[in-house]
């Protein structure tokens, strides 16, 4: 089963990362982005018996900081 | 408009980041995971009138390497 992870930072968490992107795509010449923001994403082969339960722990466990991070699990098949 | 870009290494390149992660969930004791890979997620508000065009650019001059990584975009609303 293929198994997509989506990290992202929490709304109201400060995005470095992101400003440094939305600044450097200005000085590209590239107007009218507004707020820029940068996440992860996991992609993973799992059984296909991996319950949902165990995918929600690898998350809270290590992929995402869940102190700042929010996680998305989307099965692909 | 918002839009969401997925950056993802080319099939066959390396990804010691998503290898990384492999280990450490079998560490943890998480079985039947095969294959992982890690990707970026770039969310950017963008204006309404922005091209498909000018998103292609963004990527392929900024948010991309193209030589190692594909992206995808997709527009939420």
């Amino acid at each position: 089963m293929k198994v997509r992870i989506f990290v992202r930072l929490k709304p109201g968490v400060l995005d470095p990362q992101g400003r440094a992107v939305h600044h450097a795509l200005e000085g590209l010449g590239f107007d009218g982005v507004d707020d820029v923001r940068i996440g992860r994403m996991v992609e993973m082969d799992v059984a296909d018996d991996t319950s949902d339960e165990a995918l929600d722990k690898m998350c809270a466990q290590l992929l995402a900081n869940t102190v700042i991070e929010d996680y998305r699990i989307e099965k692909v098949d």
